[in-house]
């Protein structure tokens, strides 16, 4: 059986992305202190053998006792989701007109995930130069022969997000699987309540997923889906659907496990850790089937 | 009465820290991820009001009770001071020849400060390079007037040096300085024990600093000179010489509260915490009297 074990990068990971909750939230240097020290605890007692989405899903949760905000991360994706929107109408003839728009469309999806696109202040234009720099690399890694073929043959695909603002080439993304495979039924999953920057039910709203999709919500309280902590209404989704989309490293960290019929991973290898894991370099566009891992 | 005080970004710098040393001395993960729930034990009792190099050196010698290797750092300090003495004479001429040359060894000195010269395969050519650019940049702040007037009349000179490779740059820099000030007696501190990659007596001595200056030993075991933790000695010499020289963040961190006449940093500012507390840009070069702090 496979198995995904964190290690100290891990560690050092989910702290940083501590600090970086922290410093949105909490103004005070002394306070914020204080609380890493209570995180240092959490820390000290780790088990080895945990998975990195556990570690990070630990840490995160213990900082939104401190952290008063429901959605610390909302403005910022509000802003992401506004961007991504002018941006995928800048990509659309290109895509529509290339050879494989279905393929093409991929890889936009995960190239969205490359970029932070919420930074307050960034132009449209110098974003779109950034975005289409990565749209144009190839994948790193790709079973996407496999994935066509599935694709071609099924009438429900379960599509499971990652974070605000790429929901937008998500959506493009279906539309375009979609365009290819009319009677498709899409289902896609966010997450019910808001972590980090991690598309919620609002976010989907705001850019009008349900235009092309059914949406669902995962339940879970990790930056990642992890099927034993999902409701049952994801499992169902997730085993009884044709095709499974997974976005993001972290529903594949949660899902690294799983070994069910076309899984496929659309993810950017964000670092170390991943990359080796996937035999790419940091920063590699992946779409590979469970398969292969 | 000046007072650094750590706050959370020195913790997650001293754990990156941390790591970097880890990896380099522990083969099992499983034993360094067992180490680091060591050190968040440990750092879950700091206490706020700490200064940086405290948080740093604490963890630090932790580490080192791990680790078995005198001085883990021994062989990239030697391949830094093998590239810089080739660097320091691919620079020698141009610096004579400039219009003042204390002030362009002073930069180089301080460039050195920015540049990894450790990094084993890489070309002496393309560090060159690199090292030029960072030559020829400006200092971001300085007070070299008062430098050179207290320079000129000084009999004197305590070098609290910094890590080895720059050490060549140190050398030349006291090289020059002598020229213009032939009577210039000079004095360099080093650390007695590996500390990370500061300079020790034997990285010194693989350069023959001896050849410029007398050696002493600081008597600390911080990663920067604390003077309540220095020798007698160091502590004389910080006192009862005509002019101080300090070079490196570490250095500034330690000393940063003192306040004697013709006490001057020379360091480049390696992180956000140091860059706000300068007043100058991440990487900023930096040559500036106590006085004016």
């Amino acid at each position: 059986m496979r198995y995904l074990r964190a290690d100290e990068r891990c560690l050092i990971c989910s702290l940083r992305q501590a600090e970086n909750l922290l410093k949105k939230t909490i103004n005070s240097p002394e306070k914020r202190w204080v609380i890493f020290r209570e995180i240092f605890r959490v820390m000290s007692e780790m088990k080895w053998g945990m998975k990195p989405l556990e570690v990070n899903g630990k840490v995160h949760r213990f900082i939104m006792e401190y952290v008063k905000e429901e959605d610390p991360f909302k403005e910022e994706k509000e802003r992401s989701n506004e961007m991504a929107m002018k941006l995928v109408e800048m990509f659309r003839t290109e895509i529509l007109n290339s050879p494989d728009p279905v393929y093409s469309a991929a890889k936009l999806a995960v190239s969205g995930n490359l970029i932070d696109l919420g930074i307050p202040g960034w132009k449209t234009e110098d974003v779109f130069e950034k975005l289409h720099e990565a749209y144009e690399r190839p994948f790193d890694r790709e079973d996407f022969e496999e994935f066509r073929n599935a694709l071609e043959s099924a009438s429900t695909l379960f599509y499971i997000a990652d974070n605000a603002g790429e929901i937008v080439f998500d959506k493009f993304f279906i539309e375009i699987m979609k365009m290819q495979n009319p009677s498709l039924e899409v289902m896609v999953a966010v997450r019910g309540k808001p972590i980090i920057n991690d598309v919620t039910v609002d976010d989907a709203k705001q850019i009008r997923l349900e235009e092309v999709a059914t949406l669902i919500d995962s339940g879970v309280e990790e930056p990642g889906v992890v099927l034993d902590k999902a409701t049952p209404e994801f499992r169902r989704m997730f085993f009884e659907t044709d095709l499974v989309v997974s976005k993001g490293q972290g529903n594949f960290e949660g899902l690294y496990e799983e070994e069910r019929e076309n899984l496929f991973f659309l993810l950017t290898a964000k670092c170390d850790f991943v990359a080796e894991v996937l035999k790419v370099p940091v920063g590699g566009k992946v779409f590979i089937s469970s398969s292969s891992l």
